[in-house]
């Protein structure tokens, strides 16, 4: 188990990585790595969503490492979390960024890249290069800001299977991904069980909990009460910072644990503004854990768009992978590829017993722990307990 | 364990304590009672606070069940939690209310008003009667607001001895409360033990850990951020409502647990506004958890003070009981008196591990599990539980 308290949510993801990389095992860099753009929606092709709207264009942000060979099947599709990007390994070629999961992909990695073309796209709706809700609106010529259509796991799906059928993918290998992540792979399992031959959904259940919707509702009710929302018509560069910086403060909570913040800050305080002085010493101090929420609200600022954070918190609480489908255990049963299912033992946003029933419903899966201090976010740190797993997993003949 | 998903926070609180009176066991009502009020500081006393605020009147709103005996040793103080009142039992004279710790106090009941003489007093800083932010600075003749001086559960507890000296208390039998009001009998305990006999601190820790400052945290970012919040100075009647109302969505989701969500809401909705049509159906549902959190988040605000709530939640986050005494070991290892420590199984809030560490850390302490899907709010709820549990307690007589 892995003693350093880092990730990319502590904001030192870089370090984390570093460190990790030798824990996962053997294995290199797939170097620099540029983002492409395709367009997989077209007037002539649009986009008809789960919920009725239509996107006549969508173009998908992806990356990919490693080839893929003659006959189209050894590709395997990495599937991002909410705040994720297409840049799950190697060096962005753009700003020098380590990938979000580098340690597990590579050449030699877990996800082999001399075996496999590895593919991740920035999800439909996200705000990493897909289009989403602040792309441009062809019929307004404005981004589309709360006007982007709802879409759910399902459309997000449909827009990967468009690009991959581009790229020349027949099947896949696997779709693996951990908590939004999860989501997708979990439907492509039951979508498109003729496309893929392996899928490793981890941190994640089988649909969103009362749990998890609250959670992600009193998020979006920080957002939408910050006067600067205006009702999702911001203008570009004036979004309401303070209301996602309290929704990612509220979500970082669900990421980690009691322990992991009792290890990290305790009771620890740090000064704040000016130097504190006498009768007003404690009210010129903020416990660590305070300054640190703050912190991780103002990056997240400065990274992601907070329609896109609502729009995308929308469809993770729809994710109910045997919507309009049959009962739960019927759908989930009729999943006969080989699953890898992991959970984590502090997880509090999907609770081991969520994960591991849903591991107990596929019909072919196997359940494996992670034990972590770290919570959720634990699929973005614990490299050395999800490389051997995966690379098992990967190795398998069943499903090669 | 019960199996009625009911209490209090659920909006349901009469219908939790009449069912469950029944099972805490036999036992009559306290009957019909009064709020009083005494003054404990005056210009000639003042309160002097501990982080250096004086106040030069306080004024305590108080309820008293039984008799005091002609010694003045049969006290039983009664502590509530972060947005309770002194109205722990029986009816209310002034609407009709039930105590919220009813099927627990009265006649023949745990605590037994035919042995104890029970208080229960508002805390200071509070917004149900006592002096707090709420109440007119005599200075300026304006509400405090924002400027009411800091506070911490040592004060509260400076005075609650002030109270129960006026009204003739010489020593305590015990003082009993849960979460914040478990802080105050942990607090009694380690700076009044020639006063008081017992302590039965439940669902709490010995200091607030990184984890429940967190939450305070961001539930007082979403008040804060409230435009109507004004730095504090919002007139009476026009507080931040979206704001408190968010502070308590974040709380209440701490208080429960995901298995009383899955429990009563799983991923039912509900149709809100309009009648939904045709393509916009999806837009016009919401979850019923996110309607929960909603109402609840209403009802806070029609009962409670904004200003008051981040007092209240600093003072918490300040609990520390061994602050400025010496290594925790220690100073919970000098109190000798019996103490009874209960911790749920499924609190998020104060873990069940970190009570058992407070009950494992004191010198004659009992350590009680309370098992429960309710999460922290447990201790509202699992009467049935609680009862024997208290009424061994207090018939020991090793501190009678």
């Amino acid at each position: 188990m892995s003693t350093v308290l880092v990730s990319e949510t502590w904001g030192e993801h870089a370090a984390v990585l570093a460190r990790q990389a030798a824990a996962s095992g053997a294995g290199g860099s797939v170097g620099r790595v540029e983002l492409r753009v395709l367009d997989v929606a077209t007037p002539a092709s649009p986009l008809r969503l789960q919920r009725g709207g239509v996107l006549e264009r969508v173009a998908v942000a992806f990356e990919t490492y490693g080839e893929l060979n003659a006959d189209g099947t050894n590709a395997v599709l990495v599937t991002h979390a909410l705040t994720g990007s297409a840049h799950a390994a190697g060096v962005a070629e753009r700003d020098g960024e380590l990938g979000w999961w580098d340690p597990l992909i590579g050449p030699g990695k877990p996800i082999d890249t001399e075996r496999f073309f590895v593919v991740c796209s920035n999800v439909l709706g996200g705000c990493y290069g897909t289009t989403g809700p602040t792309s441009l609106d062809p019929a307004t010529g404005r981004p589309y800001g709360p006007s982007f259509p709802r879409y759910t796991v399902c459309d997000m799906v449909e827009v990967q299977r468009r690009l991959l059928a581009q790229l020349g993918v027949r099947s896949l290998r696997a779709v693996i991904g951990g908590s939004m992540g999860g989501m997708q792979a979990l439907e492509w399992a039951v979508s498109h069980p003729e496309l893929v031959r392996a899928v490793a959904p981890l941190a994640v259940g089988a649909r969103h909990s009362a749990w998890a919707i609250g959670l992600n509702e009193v998020a979006r009710r920080a957002i939408m009460a910050d006067p600067a929302w205006a009702e999702g018509r911001y203008p570009p560069g004036s979004q309401p910072a303070a209301g996602l910086a309290t929704a990612r403060a509220i979500a970082m909570l669900s990421y980690r644990s009691f322990d992991s913040f009792e290890e990290r800050f305790g009771r620890e305080k740090r000064a704040v503004g000016a130097a504190a002085d006498g009768a007003c010493a404690s009210d010129g101090e903020v416990f660590q854990v305070a300054s640190y929420l703050a912190y991780q609200g103002e990056k997240l600022v400065e990274r992601f768009d907070a329609n896109t954070y609502l729009h995308l918190t929308r469809a993770m609480d729809d994710h109910d992978v045997a919507a309009g489908r049959g009962p739960l255990e019927r759908v989930l049963g009729a999943v006969r590829m080989p699953a890898l299912v992991m959970g984590i033992d502090t997880d509090v946003l999907y609770p081991e017993p969520e994960v591991r029933e849903l591991a107990r419903l596929l019909a072919n899966a196997r359940y494996e722990r992670i034990v972590s201090p770290h919570g959720h976010d634990a699929f973005l740190i614990e490299y050395a307990q999800l490389a051997p797993r995966l690379r098992e997993f990967l190795a398998d003949d069943r499903a090669a």
